[in-house]
């Protein structure tokens, strides 16, 4: 924050707020709408000064924090709405203040109403972008954070098991998602999303196409522990894989472990991705290939960033720097081939001294449904 | 919108969204944080042109939209961050000769980042607010939203049921709010959240507490099918209910019931106070009883407002004004009783011409728990 010039930090994001109090609303857990305004949780925390940092919550997080009492020496749970935070937040920060305070803040995660109505009230205030700073706090695992990362990914592929066990020829892919849905909400996790293939598509949404004998599965699910994503792929068969499959997915568990063989901490960001592109050149069906690591954690794509390409274009701020133990990454690999279909592995990676743990690293080979 | 003076609508709310392209991201359904920024899905509707309507998502909604493509004539699935959404939208709203029109966009609901840039892509532009304007929209509900409404309270209510039948004396409030998700779930809901007491505590949050034989337990919950949200609340007991509980439970039917007589189309929003506060004077236990009553759909509170009071402080719209066919209303009464107890019933009630419908209108009386 010194660095920055940033006196006081307003987090308002889901995953920061999560992040700072280690706990979320468990009501607001998923929407935040109410009426024609939003529910904005904040935690304000002045530079060096835990003492005087502050929660905001709605109403209802009175009870839960009854039951686990946030950290923070103020806690205020009247704010249902955007605008009723807003004005509790300015009255905390006035009343420590910090009227005329650099405060970094979540632009993207901040309601352009709320912010307007804070420059109002202290048009001193100079209201800086910390979403990069909050980042960099999270980039690097505590303990029971990587104990959460794991479970997560380990319930995550046992639930791909338990989801295409039951399936049938004719089980359609919207069936088999929603399947994968209840068996990791029964264990425990918050189900966040399924992409899925089958046969020779390379569609990934969730739809009525057919799951037929002999045709190939992909599962790509993320769910989450506490916040905490898990986001694997495995790839199922209905009967026995093919030949040609068989070489497609060996083609793809090679690339990985490539990547995977470069991860320790020390190495630059930049090897795991030499390393893989590096045997996509010996692949057979290299050209079909696609390859992206990226850190993960409360957000799906976080630091260490290694790479500037791919889905999520930032600055690949690790690409040249070291990797340090407890940073997690999702490596990804896939084959698009045209009338064949989609096969993928994604893998979860924690960074150790000597080298990586890989969590719920079962089923990387093809699961074989009984017809 | 005419009378708005607004030329363009820039909804960018996950509930708005939803409701004028009839659908939304499944892979965003819950999150939205993309690295440091946020995916930022958005519907153009430019004043009295359809034709000329535009819908921007991701790239991962390109799968979705090809099974199920979205309405509009123009669909950009390219943007990933709320700054790839706002460039997009920026030159659709150019190439729509809109760069000086006053646009509506809902301020709790565009990032502070996001209209900043739009408003310096647009100098000329003027950017209101729309939420109240969008939301007037949604107040009467077609029949497929109705349908969606009556299955998701029906599948709520018959999860409650499910939830505590496995209960024993000792089950604790997380374990039954737990086991309430995962019934849901396997419903094909989209859990929201579960509010429980159990015992003589008022605390509603989930927790170690123990629900002990011949307890009374609370289970308020809101999932949603589509984005339609079911919020009921149901009472159990384990083992069978004392008098005094009966009798408890019997002035919250007797408050409920005397506003649902109140409900039919025609009728002032004010009414179903009066009716349910007349009853109240005339219960026992009334200095303990809480009434409210307000519309719910894609977000939980939303018109029709028939009060200024409770929990969300809007002004009541409705309050003077005639109920009519479509609305749909959740109505709900609770008794906190020092040392007894939470007693609650929450039902959802769709206004007809000549009264009205209610969804998930089983286990209103105790729900018993064989010990």
């Amino acid at each position: 924050m010194e660095a920055a010039g940033i006196e006081l930090v307003l987090a308002t994001s889901k995953h920061n707020v999560r992040y700072l109090l280690g706990d979320y609303s468990l009501f607001f857990a998923h929407f935040d709408a109410v009426g024609v305004d939003r529910f904005l949780p904040a935690v304000g925390y002045p530079r060096g000064d835990s003492g005087r940092a502050f929660a905001i919550a709605s109403e209802l997080e009175t009870w839960q924090h009854e039951v686990s009492p946030p950290w923070t020496s103020t806690v205020v749970d009247g704010c249902q709405t955007s605008a009723e935070t807003v004005r509790e937040a300015g009255r905390l920060i006035d009343s420590l203040g910090l009227a005329a305070a650099t405060t970094g803040v979540e632009k993207a995660f901040f309601p352009a109403a709320a912010l307007d109505e804070l420059q109002r009230a202290f048009p001193e205030a100079r209201f800086v972008e910390a979403s990069g700073l909050l980042e960099e706090l999270r980039t690097i695992k505590r303990p029971d954070e990587l104990e959460l990362l794991r479970d997560a990914s380990e319930r995550i592929v046992e639930s791909m098991v338990a989801a295409v066990e039951g399936a049938r020829p004719g089980t359609t892919t919207s069936e088999i998602a929603e399947r994968l849905r209840s068996e990791e909400v029964s264990r425990g996790l918050d189900f966040e999303y399924c992409l899925i293939t089958a046969g020779s598509s390379l569609n990934r949404a969730p739809s009525q196409a057919p799951w037929l004998e002999g045709g190939i599965l992909s599962l790509d699910s993320g769910g989450n522990l506490n916040g905490y994503i898990g986001d694997l792929c495995r790839m199922a068969v209905l009967g026995e894989p093919e030949p040609l499959h068989v070489q497609l997915l060996g083609e793809v568990q090679a690339i990985q472990d490539a990547a995977r063989s470069a991860i320790r901490a020390g190495v630059r960001g930049a090897e795991i991705y030499e390393h893989a592109l590096g045997e996509r050149n010996n692949c057979r069906h290299g050209k079909h290939a696609s390859f992206v690591a990226h850190g993960i954690g409360l957000v799906t794509h976080e630091a260490p960033r290694l790479t500037d390409k791919g889905p999520i274009r930032y600055p690949a701020s690790h690409a040249e720097r070291p990797l340090e133990p407890g940073m997690v990454l999702s490596v990804e690999t896939d084959l698009k081939v045209p009338g064949v279909g989609f096969v993928k592995l994604e893998d979860t990676i924690a960074v150790t001294d000597d080298g990586y743990e890989a969590y719920g690293d079962g089923a990387r080979d093809w699961i074989t449904v009984d017809v």
